[in-house]
């Protein structure tokens, strides 16, 4: 019982703390955020050091080569957060922001402001990187935090910590805004998803299991991370090298993120002209294809895998590729939203209509024309920064930056109105 | 397990429909809408004797009187259903509306757009009005909808749903695009909540213990119209004749509805003034005052209750009203955040430090500086009219009308963009 009361006084102090930091000024959070961003840049070593006995353990441990790369500070993943956390000081703070205005009959002024969400507790896996990130989000926005990483990156995670919210404090930053429960305990996430009335959000980012673990337990709401099975549908009026391009930078450039591709659609009319110097291409990348009957046939000499069942929903976060011919756009968007994840989607063509079409019914996040699905995301959308995509519907969708991590209020103003 | 399956396949039909109904046209939605209203009115002796039936068997259960007044349909509150789905006619479609365009250095034109949320599921208790809004709401901003109402007024219910769906689908609304649960099973509400992936959206509005209950068992987000324990503050600065009128407004002009006043806060500095001949009101017009020791004294004549701990915290919903004198703003203000539910709160003042450090400090959905609470309305908002008042922080803050019905996706305008 001793963990759960120590979770919980973190959270109740978060919460108390948050109506300071909810009224901070802009410049004093900006100077904050610059103190945290000098601090990270002279604890370079301290911080490897941490690292170190992370990747030390992980490799005792036998994890796999992706997590430990993830693991891994180097001095340019150091250098990376120093300039993403300048890069938030220099956004414009969304706190207090007037997003609409009404004048009633009545005389009544009818402000929608925005505010901050209050307090927020993000759950991560593996990449120390996310510490320092939404430690600065979190501040800038107004929110109070609390962190709770993986165990694999427990001694980077509390270096990074210490660090910036030593400065911050230095700085003047109210205490406890920023947190971060370092007991690594996994009874900690359920104490922390019972916290209602509490903390006000949940972000989990991680994998799957993580993520519905958190959305069965938690009466909190929960803004999940969910993963990304996107697609690229060559549309029968594409411009197959525009088509072979952009197919090409969404799987190739970075397969292991949420906004790749996943699977390539093509239009009947043009799958003959259109995959084999795609694939071509594809195979020199070292993207491993597998394919439906249609796609098979034309790649025959290539004698590429069968797609199963399970390939239209898996998210490989690697180079593979599963590739489905289709006969119309219809069946293009039927398969989007029966496979998809609602994430990033994006069609290739020069027809008005099927653009159209495509925009109106594919309903994810982001929907492409002409353009890769590897554009989503914060900064790419002008916004700066993100603590994630989201992949729900409510309260935010897709890229969430410093404004999705607000709510808002209405601040009324009257000269006596009453209720008739 | 065969209920199991039967409100599964409801939601699955519903959600297959919400894609053709997110489509849909606004004149053909507004035609809809009128032709539902039309048949509301030819139905008015059908559903008069449907609400008869749940009245006398109110009445047999011996069910409170507050509860069988909130049954009951007059002739008058059939019209005000038919005038309120009239009014969400007029109203401006949310769908397809671009908030924000921005065109990137990339030359990609980013639209973030307003598009319906999917499947609402609407769980209510004993008033048979809400059916009928529910459904207007939900077609005009292009969701589908599963409503379960409460045992008390099924016969009501059916009744309502039936006239207003048979119509609809007349008119052209696709088909399941408007559900009813029309089993009573306690069960069936357990089965909604785990529908996650099908229904996008959960609303529960009735007392505490329903949605305690949705809360905790859903998966589904859930955005919860929970009470409202709202504040007037007469401050040291008020003009004292504005202050009793608002508070008498907020007490008296509907007491049994969440944004009336629950708590009364004097500063110490005008108690003795203002308190006698705001008592004296109040009684006149039957309210029960329970106060603070100090209040007691200025109103020992009166021979007022003690405010017990429990008082500070009750939505009585009633002519009973708690008091207390404070020494300070400050008081106030910890007093709301303390015993609040963040719903609505008002100060009475002239003074402008006092009004900006009220509106500043207090985070509740709405904050008033001199006017009633009772302007927390979404038809007062001037959003024409509302599925309910969300008491949650995200997505929805205070009242719900169309536009908070609606979700956004972003779509993206290129001709050949890679990601470098």
């Amino acid at each position: 019982m001793e963990l759960k009361k120590e979770v919980k006084n973190i959270a109740v102090a978060a919460k108390e703390a948050s109506r300071t930091l909810g009224l901070l000024r802009s410049d004093l959070k900006n100077a904050i955020l610059k103190g945290m961003a000098d601090a990270l840049v002279k604890s370079k070593s301290y911080i490897t050091k941490a690292n170190e006995k992370d990747l030390r353990k992980a490799k005792r441990d036998k994890l796999p080569d992706a997590l430990i790369d993830r693991l891994r500070l180097t001095d340019k993943r150091i250098s990376g957060m120093v300039s993403s956390i300048l890069g938030v000081a220099k956004l414009k703070d969304p706190v207090g922001v007037v997003e609409k205005m009404t004048k009633r009959p009545n005389g009544l002024l009818i402000k929608k402001m925005k505010v901050p969400i209050g307090t927020i507790c993000v759950i991560y896996e593996s990449r120390p990187n996310v510490t320092a990130d939404c430690m600065a989000l979190s501040l800038k926005s107004g929110n109070s935090l609390i962190l709770r990483g993986g165990k694999e990156a427990i001694n980077s995670n509390i270096a990074i910590f210490d660090v910036l919210s030593k400065a911050a404090t230095r700085k003047g930053l109210p205490r406890n805004a920023l947190n971060m429960i370092k007991v690594t305990d996994r009874k900690a996430v359920g104490v922390l998803l019972g916290l209602d009335g509490i903390i006000d959000l949940i972000i989990p980012r991680g994998g799957e299991s993580l993520i519905k673990e958190v959305t069965k337990k938690s009466r909190i709401p929960v803004i999940k991370h969910y993963k990304g099975v996107c697609h690229v549908y060559v549309d029968e009026k594409a411009d197959l090298s525009t088509a072979e391009s952009i197919a090409y930078n969404a799987k190739v450039q970075r397969p292991g993120v949420c906004n790749a591709m996943e699977t390539l659609l093509v239009h009947r009319s043009v799958a003959a002209r259109f995959l084999p110097s795609m694939a071509k291409k594809l195979k020199t990348a070292g993207v491993e294809m597998r394919g439906c009957p249609f796609t098979r046939k034309i790649l025959r000499k290539m004698n590429i895998a069968t797609a199963k069942e399970s390939d239209w929903h898996a998210e490989y976060l690697d180079l593979i590729l599963s590739v489905k011919v289709v006969k119309s756009l219809e069946e293009a968007i039927d398969h989007i939203t029966r496979y998809g994840t609602a994430h990033s989607d994006a069609i290739v063509t020069k027809d008005y209509k099927n653009a159209m079409e495509f925009l109106e019914r594919v309903d994810s996040s982001a929907v492409y024309v002409n353009a890769s699905t590897r554009f989503t995301d914060g900064y790419e959308f002008g916004k700066g920064a993100e603590i994630g995509i989201s992949t729900d519907k409510l309260h935010a969708r897709g890229p969430m930056g410093l404004e999705e991590l607000t709510t808002y209020k209405y601040v009324i103003f009257g000269n006596g109105q009453i209720r008739k």
